[in-house]
C-alpha cells in the first residue's frame, strides 16, 4: 500500500492513539528495549490488546507472535505515518499565560515541531522573550507569513480576537490552526483547524463525576 | 427516564459534544435568542444536523419541528445532565505557566467550577498568587484534602512528579483528576483519570498536513 492510500484507511479516531503509541514507543525505547508485546503496550497506554493490534494492523505485520513488536522498526513507521519525519514550522498568536506555557512546552521541539515565531498584540510585551525568542507585533503577521514558510498556528489570544487571527492566517495560507480560545472557531477556506477546549474536559469529569 | 439510567444510555464520545453544545446555546441565549434550529446549531458547532438530533435524542422531545430547540429548556437540562447544576470544588498541582494559565482561565468558574487551591513543590513561590489565591506547598496536600472536599485534582506539574501527585490525591480520596503533564498517568484505586496531552494535538494535525 503507498503511503497515502494508506493515510486514507486510518480512521479519524485512530490517529489520535497513533501519536500516544508513538510516545509510549519512545519511551521504551530509551530504556533500551528492542520489542514490545500488544498486552504491554495495552497496559502502558490504558487500552486493549485487541485494540492496539487493530491499530497496528495499518502498518503491516511488525507484530511476531510470542515475540511482540520491533519497537525501532514501529516508531519509523508511526513517524512516517504521523508526519513527523519532517519538521514543521509552528508560531504561536497570543504571549499570555497559555501562549508562554506552550512555548515552553518541550515535548514539541522533540518530535519535530519549530517554534519560529510568537505574536502579540499588546505592545508592553513586544520584544521581551516568552519561550520563543522576542514577541513580535501582530501587525507585522502578513509580511512574516510571507517571507516564512509557516505550517501551523497556535492561537492562545483572548476570545474575542481569535476569530479574526484566524481568518488574518487561514488568508495568508497557513494550512492548519490549533485554537485553545474557548470559541467554536470557523473558516470558510480549505484550512485543517483543530479546537482544544479547557472546559470540554472539565464538563467531562463533571458528567462522570454526577452520579 | 429517571436521570440516571438515561446518563448510562448515553456514548462517550457523545460527552464532550453535549458541553459544545451548552457553549453555544449559552452564548445563543446571551443573544436574546430563544429557539435555535437542528441546522443552525449544527453550523455553529461544525457537525451535522442529524448529529445534533441523535444526541439531543438522549433528552428527550425539545425539539419541534419546523421551529428548533428551546434554548432555555435545552440548557437546563444539558447542565443537569453534565453535572452542571451544582458545583465542584477543583484544586490545581504545579503553578508553572499551564497551572496559572488554567487558573486564569475565566470559563471554569463560569460553568460551576470553583477553584479553592493550588499548590506546588518550589518553596520560591509558596505564598505568591498565581490566579487561586496563595500557593500552597504541596508538603500540606493531605492536611487540605482532609480538611477540604475536592471533586477534581488538575495536575500540571514536570512529568517526574506527576504519578507520584496523581497517587497522593487518589489516595487521599479525590475522586476525579485531570492530568496535562505529559505522562500517561494510571491508578490502581477507582478514579476518574483523564489525560490532556498538548503534543497530540500538533502530531494529528501533522498526520493531516503531510499528505
Amino acid at each position: 500500500m503507498s503511503q497515502s492510500s494508506r493515510k486514507q484507511a486510518i480512521p479519524t479516531a485512530t490517529v489520535p492513539r497513533l501519536s500516544q503509541y508513538l510516545r509510549k514507543l519512545q519511551e521504551v525505547q530509551s530504556r533500551g528495549t528492542t520489542t514490545i508485546s500488544s498486552r504491554l503496550m495495552a497496559d502502558e497506554v490504558g487500552t486493549n490488546p485487541a485494540q492496539i493490534r487493530k491499530d497496528l494492523s495499518y502498518f503491516g505485520e511488525f507484530g511476531i507472535r510470542g515475540v511482540g513488536y520491533d519497537v525501532d522498526r514501529l516508531i519509523t513507521e508511526l513517524k512516517k505515518c504521523l508526519g513527523l519525519n519532517r519538521s514543521w514550522n509552528v508560531i504561536i498568536i497570543g504571549s499570555g499565560k497559555l501562549g508562554t506555557a506552550l512555548a515552553l512546552y518541550r515535548g514539541f521541539q522533540k518530535q519535530g515541531f519549530n517554534l519560529i515565531g510568537m505574536f502579540d498584540a499588546d505592545a508592553k510585551v513586544i520584544g521581551k522573550d516568552r519561550g520563543a525568542g522576542p514577541v513580535l507585533p501582530i501587525t507585522g503577521l502578513e509580511k512574516f507569513l510571507s517571507e516564512n514558510k509557516v505550517h501551523i498556528a497556535v492561537v492562545t489570544t483572548p476570545s474575542a480576537a481569535a476569530q479574526e487571527v484566524i481568518d488574518r492566517v487561514v488568508a495568508a495560507g497557513v494550512p492548519s490552526v490549533l485554537n485553545f480560545a474557548p470559541i467554536r472557531a470557523a473558516s470558510d477556506q480549505p484550512v485543517i483547524l483543530r479546537q482544544v477546549d479547557l472546559s470540554t474536559e472539565l464538563m467531562t469529569l463533571s458528567f462522570y463525576l454526577d452520579k
